[in-house]
Protein backbone atom coordinates (compact mmCIF):
# COMPACT_ATOMS: atom_id res chain seq x y z
CA UNK A 1 0.00 0.00 0.00
CA UNK A 2 0.87 3.36 -0.84
CA UNK A 3 -0.35 6.28 0.57
CA UNK A 4 -0.08 10.38 0.20
CA UNK A 5 1.61 12.78 2.18
CA UNK A 6 -1.14 14.24 3.69
CA UNK A 7 -2.27 10.56 4.73
CA UNK A 8 1.28 9.56 6.80
CA UNK A 9 0.35 12.77 8.64
CA UNK A 10 -3.33 12.03 9.69
CA UNK A 11 -2.38 8.83 10.51
CA UNK A 12 0.67 9.81 12.95
CA UNK A 13 -1.90 12.34 14.31
CA UNK A 14 -3.97 9.94 14.78
CA UNK A 15 -1.35 7.75 16.21
CA UNK A 16 -0.44 10.34 18.88
CA UNK A 17 -3.68 11.87 19.97
CA UNK A 18 -3.31 11.60 23.42
CA UNK A 19 -0.18 9.42 23.71
CA UNK A 20 2.06 10.67 26.37
CA UNK A 21 5.24 8.77 25.29
CA UNK A 22 7.78 9.75 22.37
CA UNK A 23 6.89 8.26 18.84
CA UNK A 24 10.25 7.11 16.60
CA UNK A 25 9.84 6.45 13.37
CA UNK A 26 11.27 3.96 10.90
CA UNK A 27 12.03 5.14 7.36
CA UNK A 28 12.43 1.94 5.72
CA UNK A 29 13.37 0.71 2.15
CA UNK A 30 10.85 -1.76 2.12
CA UNK A 31 8.34 0.29 2.81
CA UNK A 32 5.84 1.42 -0.20
CA UNK A 33 5.45 4.57 0.91
CA UNK A 34 8.56 6.72 0.67
CA UNK A 35 9.11 9.17 4.05
CA UNK A 36 10.94 12.72 2.19
CA UNK A 37 13.10 14.68 4.34
CA UNK A 38 10.41 17.84 4.11
CA UNK A 39 7.49 14.80 5.39
CA UNK A 40 9.17 14.11 8.18
CA UNK A 41 10.47 17.52 9.29
CA UNK A 42 6.57 18.32 9.47
CA UNK A 43 5.99 15.56 10.98
CA UNK A 44 8.26 16.24 13.72
CA UNK A 45 7.11 20.08 13.53
CA UNK A 46 3.51 19.05 13.96
CA UNK A 47 3.20 16.06 16.49
CA UNK A 48 5.49 16.69 19.25
CA UNK A 49 5.43 13.05 20.64
CA UNK A 50 7.49 12.49 17.19
CA UNK A 51 10.92 13.35 18.90
CA UNK A 52 13.08 10.08 16.99
CA UNK A 53 13.51 8.42 13.89
CA UNK A 54 15.57 5.70 12.64
CA UNK A 55 17.16 5.87 9.22
CA UNK A 56 17.31 2.69 7.25
CA UNK A 57 18.00 4.30 3.74
CA UNK A 58 20.51 4.09 1.13
CA UNK A 59 23.01 7.28 2.17
CA UNK A 60 21.40 7.31 5.32
CA UNK A 61 24.28 9.62 6.45
CA UNK A 62 23.27 12.22 3.32
CA UNK A 63 19.69 11.95 4.91
CA UNK A 64 20.39 12.46 8.68
CA UNK A 65 21.94 15.09 7.39
CA UNK A 66 19.39 16.58 5.68
CA UNK A 67 16.89 15.77 8.53
CA UNK A 68 18.69 17.31 11.05
CA UNK A 69 18.96 21.04 9.22
CA UNK A 70 15.22 20.92 8.51
CA UNK A 71 13.71 19.61 11.76
CA UNK A 72 16.44 21.20 13.57
CA UNK A 73 14.93 21.11 17.31
CA UNK A 74 11.83 19.35 16.80
CA UNK A 75 13.33 15.91 16.13
CA UNK A 76 16.30 15.61 18.23
CA UNK A 77 16.51 11.95 18.42
CA UNK A 78 17.98 10.92 15.11
CA UNK A 79 19.08 7.12 14.85
CA UNK A 80 21.34 5.10 12.27
CA UNK A 81 19.05 2.17 11.90
CA UNK A 82 20.97 -0.30 9.93
CA UNK A 83 22.56 -2.34 12.92
CA UNK A 84 25.23 0.29 13.18
CA UNK A 85 27.24 -0.96 9.62
CA UNK A 86 27.03 3.03 8.71
CA UNK A 87 27.50 3.97 11.97
CA UNK A 88 30.68 6.57 11.75
CA UNK A 89 29.36 8.02 8.95
CA UNK A 90 25.74 8.33 10.36
CA UNK A 91 27.42 10.11 13.70
CA UNK A 92 29.23 12.07 11.71
CA UNK A 93 26.38 13.12 9.91
CA UNK A 94 24.12 14.29 13.34
CA UNK A 95 22.82 10.45 14.60
CA UNK A 96 22.30 10.55 18.21
CA UNK A 97 22.87 6.65 18.69
CA UNK A 98 22.15 3.44 16.52
CA UNK A 99 18.95 0.63 16.57
CA UNK A 100 21.37 -2.24 16.45
CA UNK A 101 20.99 -6.25 16.67
CA UNK A 102 21.39 -7.83 20.32
CA UNK A 103 24.68 -9.13 18.91
CA UNK A 104 27.68 -6.89 19.86
CA UNK A 105 25.31 -3.90 21.81
CA UNK A 106 28.10 -3.70 24.32
CA UNK A 107 30.60 -2.96 22.02
CA UNK A 108 28.11 -0.50 19.70
CA UNK A 109 27.29 1.17 22.95
CA UNK A 110 31.12 2.35 23.87
CA UNK A 111 31.69 3.09 20.33
CA UNK A 112 28.72 6.00 20.57
CA UNK A 113 29.85 7.28 24.09
CA UNK A 114 33.48 7.38 23.26
CA UNK A 115 32.06 9.26 20.15
CA UNK A 116 29.93 11.83 21.46
CA UNK A 117 32.81 12.09 24.59
CA UNK A 118 34.98 13.60 21.66
CA UNK A 119 37.13 10.28 21.27
CA UNK A 120 36.49 10.13 17.81
CA UNK A 121 39.54 8.58 16.48
CA UNK A 122 39.17 5.49 19.40
CA UNK A 123 35.37 5.38 17.93
CA UNK A 124 36.70 5.01 14.45
CA UNK A 125 38.86 2.45 15.21
CA UNK A 126 36.78 0.34 17.62
CA UNK A 127 33.91 0.56 14.77
CA UNK A 128 36.41 -0.31 11.66
CA UNK A 129 37.50 -3.25 13.77
CA UNK A 130 34.00 -4.39 14.09
CA UNK A 131 32.63 -3.35 11.00
CA UNK A 132 33.56 -7.11 9.55
CA UNK A 133 31.61 -8.37 11.76
CA UNK A 134 28.40 -6.42 12.17
CA UNK A 135 28.39 -6.12 8.34
CA UNK A 136 28.79 -9.95 8.14
CA UNK A 137 25.94 -10.44 10.63
CA UNK A 138 23.74 -7.71 8.27
CA UNK A 139 24.62 -8.80 4.60
CA UNK A 140 24.81 -12.55 5.45
CA UNK A 141 22.98 -13.89 8.57
CA UNK A 142 20.24 -11.12 9.26
CA UNK A 143 18.52 -11.69 12.58
CA UNK A 144 19.91 -15.13 13.09
CA UNK A 145 23.18 -14.24 14.02
CA UNK A 146 21.94 -12.84 17.50
CA UNK A 147 19.88 -16.24 17.83
CA UNK A 148 22.96 -18.50 17.00
CA UNK A 149 25.21 -16.54 18.80
CA UNK A 150 22.83 -16.35 22.65
CA UNK A 151 23.06 -20.38 21.81
CA UNK A 152 26.56 -20.35 21.55
CA UNK A 153 26.44 -17.94 25.00
CA UNK A 154 24.07 -20.70 26.87
CA UNK A 155 21.43 -17.77 27.13
CA UNK A 156 18.80 -19.75 25.20
CA UNK A 157 18.62 -23.36 24.08
CA UNK A 158 17.24 -22.85 20.50
CA UNK A 159 18.47 -20.72 18.10
CA UNK A 160 15.03 -21.86 15.37
CA UNK A 161 13.55 -18.86 13.37
CA UNK A 162 10.15 -18.68 12.61
CA UNK A 163 8.74 -19.13 8.99
CA UNK A 164 10.26 -17.92 6.72
CA UNK A 165 13.38 -17.36 7.76
CA UNK A 166 15.21 -20.76 7.39
CA UNK A 167 18.16 -22.26 9.41
CA UNK A 168 21.32 -20.27 8.79
CA UNK A 169 23.87 -22.24 6.31
CA UNK A 170 26.00 -24.18 8.44
CA UNK A 171 28.99 -22.72 6.75
CA UNK A 172 27.65 -19.62 7.08
CA UNK A 173 26.98 -20.68 10.78
CA UNK A 174 30.31 -21.55 11.64
CA UNK A 175 32.27 -18.41 9.56
CA UNK A 176 29.69 -16.46 12.17
CA UNK A 177 30.81 -18.43 15.07
CA UNK A 178 34.20 -17.86 14.41
CA UNK A 179 34.15 -14.63 13.71
CA UNK A 180 32.45 -13.79 17.26
CA UNK A 181 34.92 -15.45 19.15
CA UNK A 182 37.68 -13.45 17.95
CA UNK A 183 35.60 -10.51 18.79
CA UNK A 184 35.18 -11.59 22.36
CA UNK A 185 31.57 -9.98 22.88
CA UNK A 186 29.65 -10.23 26.05
CA UNK A 187 26.92 -11.88 23.65
CA UNK A 188 29.36 -15.38 24.47
CA UNK A 189 30.05 -14.59 28.16
CA UNK A 190 27.42 -13.12 29.74
CA UNK A 191 25.43 -16.88 31.03
CA UNK B 1 7.62 -6.06 -15.52
CA UNK B 2 7.57 -9.57 -13.90
CA UNK B 3 8.21 -12.77 -16.08
CA UNK B 4 7.98 -16.73 -15.26
CA UNK B 5 10.83 -19.16 -15.05
CA UNK B 6 9.91 -20.08 -18.60
CA UNK B 7 10.21 -16.93 -20.25
CA UNK B 8 13.58 -16.06 -18.80
CA UNK B 9 14.40 -19.49 -20.14
CA UNK B 10 13.67 -18.54 -23.58
CA UNK B 11 15.34 -14.97 -23.36
CA UNK B 12 18.59 -16.05 -22.61
CA UNK B 13 18.45 -18.73 -25.18
CA UNK B 14 17.21 -15.96 -27.64
CA UNK B 15 20.41 -14.02 -26.87
CA UNK B 16 22.94 -16.54 -26.72
CA UNK B 17 21.52 -18.20 -30.57
CA UNK B 18 24.32 -18.07 -32.49
CA UNK B 19 26.63 -15.64 -30.24
CA UNK B 20 30.06 -17.03 -29.76
CA UNK B 21 30.97 -14.94 -26.75
CA UNK B 22 30.43 -16.05 -23.28
CA UNK B 23 27.25 -14.74 -20.96
CA UNK B 24 27.05 -13.57 -17.53
CA UNK B 25 23.87 -13.14 -15.71
CA UNK B 26 23.36 -10.37 -13.53
CA UNK B 27 21.00 -11.51 -10.54
CA UNK B 28 19.97 -8.12 -8.87
CA UNK B 29 18.06 -7.22 -6.23
CA UNK B 30 16.03 -4.58 -7.92
CA UNK B 31 14.71 -6.88 -10.39
CA UNK B 32 11.20 -7.44 -10.12
CA UNK B 33 11.66 -11.07 -12.16
CA UNK B 34 13.77 -13.12 -8.95
CA UNK B 35 16.12 -16.01 -10.27
CA UNK B 36 15.58 -18.58 -7.90
CA UNK B 37 19.05 -21.20 -7.95
CA UNK B 38 17.39 -23.95 -9.97
CA UNK B 39 16.51 -22.11 -12.52
CA UNK B 40 20.48 -19.93 -12.69
CA UNK B 41 21.11 -23.56 -12.90
CA UNK B 42 18.67 -24.57 -15.65
CA UNK B 43 19.76 -21.91 -18.04
CA UNK B 44 23.56 -22.27 -17.25
CA UNK B 45 23.10 -26.29 -18.39
CA UNK B 46 20.58 -25.49 -21.27
CA UNK B 47 22.65 -22.29 -22.97
CA UNK B 48 26.36 -23.10 -23.03
CA UNK B 49 27.06 -20.01 -23.93
CA UNK B 50 26.16 -19.13 -20.00
CA UNK B 51 29.27 -19.29 -17.77
CA UNK B 52 28.60 -16.58 -15.54
CA UNK B 53 26.58 -15.14 -13.15
CA UNK B 54 27.38 -12.55 -11.10
CA UNK B 55 25.39 -12.41 -7.48
CA UNK B 56 24.32 -9.14 -5.71
CA UNK B 57 21.61 -10.81 -3.49
CA UNK B 58 21.12 -10.43 0.50
CA UNK B 59 23.12 -13.55 1.83
CA UNK B 60 25.16 -13.61 -1.47
CA UNK B 61 27.37 -16.55 0.07
CA UNK B 62 24.45 -18.67 0.76
CA UNK B 63 23.14 -18.23 -3.08
CA UNK B 64 26.95 -18.59 -4.51
CA UNK B 65 27.34 -22.06 -2.43
CA UNK B 66 23.48 -23.67 -3.37
CA UNK B 67 24.39 -22.23 -7.29
CA UNK B 68 27.79 -23.99 -7.14
CA UNK B 69 26.34 -26.99 -5.93
CA UNK B 70 23.02 -27.46 -8.18
CA UNK B 71 25.35 -26.08 -11.07
CA UNK B 72 28.49 -27.32 -10.85
CA UNK B 73 30.77 -27.23 -13.84
CA UNK B 74 28.30 -25.85 -16.20
CA UNK B 75 28.61 -22.57 -14.20
CA UNK B 76 32.04 -22.05 -13.32
CA UNK B 77 32.43 -18.42 -13.19
CA UNK B 78 30.61 -17.20 -10.29
CA UNK B 79 31.21 -13.95 -9.06
CA UNK B 80 30.51 -11.51 -6.36
CA UNK B 81 28.09 -8.94 -7.34
CA UNK B 82 28.50 -6.26 -4.74
CA UNK B 83 31.49 -3.84 -5.15
CA UNK B 84 33.45 -6.55 -3.13
CA UNK B 85 31.63 -5.48 0.13
CA UNK B 86 31.21 -9.16 0.89
CA UNK B 87 34.12 -10.11 -0.80
CA UNK B 88 35.50 -12.24 1.68
CA UNK B 89 32.63 -14.22 2.67
CA UNK B 90 32.00 -14.88 -1.34
CA UNK B 91 35.12 -16.18 -2.29
CA UNK B 92 34.60 -18.52 0.86
CA UNK B 93 30.89 -20.05 -1.12
CA UNK B 94 32.80 -20.21 -4.58
CA UNK B 95 33.22 -17.40 -5.79
CA UNK B 96 35.76 -16.85 -8.80
CA UNK B 97 36.36 -13.18 -8.66
CA UNK B 98 34.04 -9.77 -7.78
CA UNK B 99 32.36 -7.25 -9.76
CA UNK B 100 33.89 -4.40 -8.36
CA UNK B 101 33.85 -0.15 -9.25
CA UNK B 102 36.32 1.06 -10.52
CA UNK B 103 38.37 2.85 -6.94
CA UNK B 104 40.34 -0.11 -5.98
CA UNK B 105 40.77 -2.73 -8.53
CA UNK B 106 43.99 -2.82 -7.80
CA UNK B 107 44.24 -3.70 -4.17
CA UNK B 108 40.89 -6.18 -4.48
CA UNK B 109 42.04 -7.95 -7.35
CA UNK B 110 45.83 -8.83 -5.15
CA UNK B 111 42.92 -10.03 -2.40
CA UNK B 112 41.48 -12.38 -4.86
CA UNK B 113 44.96 -13.15 -6.46
CA UNK B 114 45.89 -13.96 -3.06
CA UNK B 115 42.49 -16.03 -1.86
CA UNK B 116 43.08 -18.10 -4.41
CA UNK B 117 46.49 -18.59 -3.85
CA UNK B 118 45.80 -20.04 -0.91
CA UNK B 119 47.24 -16.93 1.36
CA UNK B 120 43.55 -16.72 3.13
CA UNK B 121 44.85 -14.77 6.56
CA UNK B 122 46.45 -12.42 4.27
CA UNK B 123 43.57 -11.86 1.78
CA UNK B 124 41.01 -11.55 5.07
CA UNK B 125 43.31 -9.27 6.73
CA UNK B 126 43.61 -6.84 3.84
CA UNK B 127 39.79 -6.82 2.98
CA UNK B 128 39.05 -6.24 6.32
CA UNK B 129 41.30 -3.22 6.30
CA UNK B 130 39.52 -2.43 3.16
CA UNK B 131 36.03 -2.95 4.39
CA UNK B 132 34.75 0.80 6.00
CA UNK B 133 36.45 2.63 2.63
CA UNK B 134 34.47 -0.17 -0.03
CA UNK B 135 31.70 0.65 1.91
CA UNK B 136 31.55 3.72 2.64
CA UNK B 137 31.51 3.82 -1.03
CA UNK B 138 28.29 1.24 -1.54
CA UNK B 139 26.58 2.45 1.28
CA UNK B 140 27.07 6.54 0.90
CA UNK B 141 28.42 7.51 -2.33
CA UNK B 142 27.17 4.96 -5.14
CA UNK B 143 28.38 5.25 -8.76
CA UNK B 144 29.76 8.78 -7.56
CA UNK B 145 32.48 7.96 -5.24
CA UNK B 146 34.40 6.34 -8.42
CA UNK B 147 34.07 9.74 -10.28
CA UNK B 148 35.14 11.80 -7.60
CA UNK B 149 38.46 10.10 -7.02
CA UNK B 150 39.03 9.74 -10.97
CA UNK B 151 38.82 13.56 -10.74
CA UNK B 152 40.79 14.08 -6.93
CA UNK B 153 43.66 11.60 -9.15
CA UNK B 154 43.67 13.84 -12.39
CA UNK B 155 42.08 11.51 -14.25
CA UNK B 156 38.41 12.91 -15.21
CA UNK B 157 38.21 16.80 -15.70
CA UNK B 158 34.49 16.69 -14.29
CA UNK B 159 32.88 14.00 -11.55
CA UNK B 160 29.16 15.11 -12.50
CA UNK B 161 26.64 12.28 -12.82
CA UNK B 162 23.64 12.39 -15.01
CA UNK B 163 20.46 12.87 -13.56
CA UNK B 164 18.74 11.79 -11.29
CA UNK B 165 22.03 10.61 -9.35
CA UNK B 166 22.66 14.71 -7.94
CA UNK B 167 25.74 15.68 -6.84
CA UNK B 168 27.17 14.34 -4.26
CA UNK B 169 26.68 15.87 -0.63
CA UNK B 170 30.10 18.27 0.47
CA UNK B 171 30.40 16.73 3.67
CA UNK B 172 30.14 13.17 2.05
CA UNK B 173 32.78 13.77 -0.66
CA UNK B 174 35.13 15.09 1.93
CA UNK B 175 34.96 11.78 3.79
CA UNK B 176 35.37 9.92 1.25
CA UNK B 177 38.35 11.79 -0.39
CA UNK B 178 39.70 11.56 3.34
CA UNK B 179 39.50 7.81 3.45
CA UNK B 180 41.06 7.19 0.35
CA UNK B 181 44.05 9.38 0.86
CA UNK B 182 44.26 6.37 3.93
CA UNK B 183 44.65 3.78 1.44
CA UNK B 184 46.96 5.04 -1.13
CA UNK B 185 44.88 3.35 -4.04
CA UNK B 186 46.29 3.36 -7.59
CA UNK B 187 43.15 5.73 -8.59
CA UNK B 188 45.18 8.90 -6.87
CA UNK B 189 48.56 7.88 -7.95
CA UNK B 190 47.92 7.10 -11.71
CA UNK B 191 48.02 10.14 -13.71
Amino acid sequence: MKVDDEAVVEYFKRVADGLEIDIMIQDAPMSTTPLSVPLLARIAREIPQVNYAKIEMPQAADKLRALAAAAGPSLPGLFDGEEAITLIPDLEAGALGTMSSCMVPDQLGQIVRDFHAGERDKAIHAWEDLLPFIHFENRQCGLRATKVLMKEGNIIASDRTREPVGELNPHTRAQLVEMAKRKDPLILRWA
